[in-house]
């Protein structure tokens, strides 16, 4: 059991259209076009560096869970960090056992790339909500 | 003139040991010991996965750029991205032609890893402060 690669920085945005706009601006970036994912109450844009993706979300419909954040924070802001395992139930029962809680209960759920993630509780985390992502 | 790879996530944590050891206990990560940089009022671990790293940032002396984030998140969080360019010089002007203002009057500082740096305002940057740092 082993974390290997950053998946993504997530970036919550109030105006995903601005965002994208706001990374293509940038050299050398590419930016996918937006996918509304609704089971997750978001709509997803990735922007690619040579070595890493960050996730740009907005809410979509009602209870969005970034909804919250982002009446906390109105310009958007940094909202997690997605790391790969090659073992999620092994890590996660690693941090877990390290006094680490789980978010939702415990279980993995599918995530927005189709695969199994948990997310760990950011109090845990010196302030940080990570994802845990099967690889 | 093209950004590359994102270089470090920067986290400040308002107690470093307990944020370097933290991450210790993450399985298949690698955690450096500690750094004081008197010059930038921070204390520094990183912390490196497969593609990227994270930058753990504790305040150091009177003055820290990190205190006043800490004060408003006092678990600590992430701080800012750092994104690697091959023409410091020509990505500022870039951006900075876009409206986004650069932080500390535009001219690059040496960074704490002994390169070129400018910081670019958050709230032009959907709310994440951004770091460019010559290759």
């Amino acid at each position: 059991m082993t974390l290997k690669n950053v998946n993504h920085i997530a970036i919550a945005a109030p105006d995903l259209k601005k965002a994208a706009a706001f990374y293509k601006a940038l050299p050398g970036v590419t930016v996918s076009e937006p996918t509304p994912q609704p089971e997750h109450g978001v709509t997803t844009v990735f922007v690619s560096f040579g070595n890493v993706k960050i996730e740009l979300l907005e809410p979509l419909g009602d209870n969005s869970p970034i909804a919250k954040f982002l009446e906390k924070n109105p310009d958007g802001g940094m909202h997690h960090i997605c790391f790969e395992t090659d073992d999620l139930a092994a890590d996660t029962a690693t941090v877990s056992s390290a006094g680490v809680r789980i978010l939702g209960g415990g279980a993995p759920k599918i995530g927005a790339h189709g695969k199994p993630v948990v997310f760990l509780h950011p109090k845990d985390c010196i302030g940080t909500l990570l994802e845990l992502e099967q690889e």
